[in-house]
């Protein structure tokens, strides 16, 4: 049963900005983070391949505030040929504070060109694999 | 004639992760770098009123490397009521190295809530308004 | 019985640098993490005081990489009249891979001049509070 | 003559904290962007040998404020057998705010271990070589 890969995120005094509150490039770190864990132990972050980010789609849906801890929760909303769609939560306590969606394709390290993905990488990704449709 | 508003910015060595390029986090806060230095003048940063964020979307075009000066290109794509859109582009050289449009809310620093935008503030806007069906 | 100040932090992804591991800045975050959890009850982060930091050392003890959790181990080396010396350490498991010591002021947010320490944040203080002589 | 290499470097608006300054892992952040500036061309950041920081000192002299540009200015303090010392000062307008020191190794990417600097990389260096002694 498939179920969105959960990280727990501690917010930084640096994550603030003048304004008083975290900052925008913190919620992108925050959704890094979460999707780098999800695919570290499929070896693409190191080696002949590796993940790069296509597009991202961030909604700022609350403000937030140090200190605080973050939750971010990181789903595959769709297997592509050579990309797949990844979609975020960050919640802090019961509130969701920002959604994402980015786009990733994984590429040859030395040629940098895209490369379709493997089976094995699709069986591990299913896990965390919730379409559009199914998604709360 | 309204013009994008330019801003150049330089890369950081800190900026890099371990795949070796620009992390997409720095995409982020380069995008920012050039939304405030259009939106200080008008006041917005500092006093009664700030702008937030509500949506940020990024195309990343291409991998960019350390050493490098980037040039942010800035634009208003829509003005509304209680919201802007801004349209962007990093360049590296001749190179587009990446694509973002935001929508930011102005909102009341007490109160934490979205105000109309003033006409004074249109006004200035308008400057570097460049709306959609015109847009390069 | 005084005893460190001991936070958990985890490591980002962006905290890393293209030569592999993190980033030396990171290591400047991460220790700032754990001074402002020590100072954020005193009041001394928001009000009408705030702490600013005159001087840090930080020796680089070992490479740090991601993905990893940091103990971040925070002291009271001395309380002075008008600054406190914070020493402090990062260890990854068992190892040490970073130490730091850190001068600190209180000033006064209006004029931006360094206060005199007061004796109830000296109490709070104390329970952090290793002399060097004493300390490990 | 030797004469400090100087890199101009602009503040970014997430530099700043909810103290409403520029937080302090930004001097970090901006004094390596100028050892980098002099590292790099003596091939010290990519290929076999890597600099890393063994210990890093700064001096926060003044508060610095977004928007703002930096004049970081590197001049190299002694050249050790297996280190180098880096002298460092962060100047907005005529203001110096911050002055660092930090001690480089070199080391062997394969091993991480420190390896001897060698005559080539002492000949480019000491075109920045100004011994403490004469330091202004």
């Amino acid at each position: 049963m498939p179920a969105p890969l959960v990280t727990e995120q501690k917010l930084r005094f640096c994550d603030t900005d003048m304004l008083g509150h975290v900052n925008n490039a913190a919620y992108a770190e925050l959704f890094e983070a979460g999707r780098v864990e999800m695919l570290a132990p499929l070896g693409l972050l190191r080696g002949p391949h590796a993940v790069v980010i296509a597009r991202l789609e961030i909604d700022f849906l609350r403000e937030m505030n140090w200190p605080g801890e973050v939750r971010v929760e990181t789903e595959i909303a769709r297997i592509g040929t050579k990309s797949m769609h990844v979609r975020q939560r960050l919640l802090v306590g019961e509130d969701v504070t920002g959604r994402a969606r980015s786009v990733l394709a994984v590429i040859d390290v030395e040629t940098r060109r895209a490369v379709p993905l493997t089976d094995a990488w699709r069986e591990v990704l299913a896990r965390w694999h919730i379409p559009d449709d199914n998604a709360a």
